[in-house]
């Protein structure tokens, strides 16, 4: 099946917001088997909104739209919709109670201006929301023509669609369901040209199916899409050439889809039972905030230090102040001291250390921006790098962090 | 003048990779004078291309796309677009040679398969890429019909557009420039409803400028938009709403536009001669980390410990075994310890200290998930809140980051 995706919101066409929804549906709904064949981005108007859907309706016939079902004066899609299909706004007193017993739970009044929330199309499917307050609603005609309105509110959207519009629309395909279906090998710690003449040689093997290069400030993804396949064949493609790509990559490789690196050396950690700590100087909490993002780190990171100042990489790590008067904070003498203050500070027996210049300011010929050194130890053993990573201040540390979990990643591995 | 974006990539359409080229396009364009009259996301196939590039050049007759000028096979909207203009790729020798350097100055050999990276359209205007190998092109027919060519990458993409594009954007307007101009006031720490009853009042006077309300894990943005006034007038009007916007959100109400809290924060903490340190637990270095995100932060923030094992608690941070044991991790009485300890451990002044239940597990029905406690210290005066936050675990830490910076900020201001 083919629909058109709106976003509603004059914050995403000005750019004031970075449409992550879209991004969001596109995945969901290729992976259920429905094809977007258009996305448009549209200002949150009346007559533009109006336009839109009209529009989107009489080519696509199945419409969804994101944005515009707030509580205040500048969301404006259901009314807007309602008015398309020549429905009434009637008052839902379910949806009252629920939005009224969410206000409650919060120990809050409930302003009135939420009471508008409950106002749904008359005979509008409600989409019940468990995150916010604006219910979704799935209007449809006599015709079959369907528009479905969800919240913009990011994890409102992706609940909404998961647990109500996704099977929805996979019922409604019935037995002739093909889907658009992608695998991705990441890699990290190689450039994008250097992955092309590794795996150069298997791309023209891959047809039909298509593979395309994803640099990002984590490495470089490897994605391959199979298109309007079957499930079960396009599974068993992407299965093979996912398997060659990873072969051809080798070390560079550290994960399928969406894998991360912090949760992949997680893993690795708990499967040598080994426990970690961490030192960040330039990264400022970086890796640290990388590895607790993964639920359930805490049965194996102990803590970090963030040794910003100098005073503390001698103070908490004990790195000599000699060190650091000889080498420099930016050195291999000082991430080597770190990594191992940070083992005898945390008791652990993997430590992750980084210090380096994120610029802008800093830097030097010798030690210009971008300048990381890298360190990671297991019990007495240690693994240093050193880096001259591109981009501004927030892209080298977002690297620097990177390249730190990957070393320990590597040295793990051997 | 009116153009139309297409932002090309088989990973945006299916949602791999979320699309900030697009708004990064929107804001900077709308501040030039352009209007983006279609947003167009398209797959990275030639047909596909060819079909987007031609449609968009007959409705607007100025088009900018992103995407597909890499080295790698999955890269050809260069080919397609001098086909399109009925023009030869012809190879640059300049451009062959600086790509050259680049690798040079990298220490390593320049893959053959970038050699394509100097092949343009003949005639072009070559826009040069400071930040990567691919330059983005400005190719023109006698008509006046212009593409403009930029990669994907977001870093160079956006510095192409800031010192290539614009400028001859502007310069083309000549003196019938219109702009579409936006100013924000950002809140945190309270509802978007909330924020609503304050504001509602002012809306009506508004007019014709329109007011949006962008709710996020940073806070609730107020943001008010002029549409095709000129300059002068449209930067008056915007000024003025904006001091009645600040008036009425108050305390709540911590900078405008694109101020980060981080900043913020900083700014303050060093008008009063004051040094940071910060303690962590279920945000796991994301406080450190915004803070030293902000270029300049070693004049005022000394370090962080992330205390994430309560072994640290008590050892780095010197909570009480007791304390911990009477009340649990997540405490009025440990937060106010670890505050405290912070401010011993870093000999600074100011401290932060987060603790909490992320989830998604460790909830209970006393501690449910998203329970934080925060404090925030001056010297001897502590002030703590308890928040239970809303969202998964990676929104929960974010809020708790930002809740933590806006206590000490409201502290400071008092």
């Amino acid at each position: 099946m083919k629909l058109e995706v709106l976003t509603i919101g004059t914050e995403l066409l000005l750019g004031y917001t970075v449409d992550t929804n879209a991004a969001e549906l596109g995945r969901a709904l290729a992976a259920a088997g429905a094809e977007i064949t258009r996305r448009t981005t549209i200002a949150d108007r009346p007559e533009a909104i109006r336009t839109g859907v009209a529009e989107a309706l009489d080519r696509a016939g199945f419409v969804i739209t994101t944005g515009g079902l707030g509580p205040t004066r500048d969301d404006m899609t259901k009314t807007v919709v309602a008015e398309l299909f020549g429905k009434r706004l009637v008052l839902d007193e379910r949806l009252l109670a629920g939005i009224q017993a969410r206000f409650d739970r919060m120990g809050r009044p409930m302003p009135a201006i939420n009471r508008t929330q409950a106002e749904v199309p008359e005979g509008a499917v409600i989409l019940p929301n468990a995150r916010g307050t604006a219910p979704g609603l799935w209007v449809e005609d006599a015709g079959g023509r369907v528009v479905v309105l969800l919240p913009g509110v990011p994890r409102e959207m992706r609940g909404l669609l998961v647990e109500e519009v996704l099977p929805r629309l996979v019922a409604r395909q019935g037995g002739e369901r093909r889907v658009v279906l992608s695998r991705t090998v990441r890699t990290t710690g190689v450039s994008e040209s250097a992955l092309a003449e590794r795996i150069g040689p298997i791309e023209p093997d891959i047809a039909p199916l298509t593979l395309a290069y994803l640099p990002s400030v984590e490495g470089v993804d490897l994605r391959v899409t199979a298109w309007g396949l079957e499930l079960k064949d396009a599974e068993a493609r992407l299965a093979a050439v996912v398997e060659r790509l990873k072969a051809a990559v080798g070390e560079h490789g550290y994960g399928e889809d969406d894998a991360d690196l912090a949760a992949v050396l997680l893993e690795a950690l708990r499967e040598g039972r080994h426990r970690l700590g961490v030192a960040e100087s330039c990264t400022g909490g970086m890796v640290g905030e990388r590895i607790t993002n993964i639920a359930g780190a805490s049965d194996t990171f102990i803590g970090g230090v963030v040794a910003y100042a100098d005073v503390i990489k001698t103070a908490a790590l004990k790195v000599p102040l000699e060190t650091l008067e000889a080498y420099g904070a930016v050195s291999e003498a000082t991430v080597r001291a770190m990594a191992e203050g940070a083992q005898r500070l945390f008791s652990a027996d993997c430590t992750i250390a980084v210090t380096g210049i994120a610029g802008p300011g800093g830097g030097t010929p010798e030690k210009p921006v971008g300048t990381v050194w890298l360190a990671a130890r297991v019990h007495t053993a240690t693994r240093v790098l050193k880096r001259v990573l591109p981009g501004d201040r927030d892209e080298v540390r977002r690297r620097a962090a990177q390249a730190g979990l990957d070393l320990l990643r590597r040295l793990l591995a051997e």
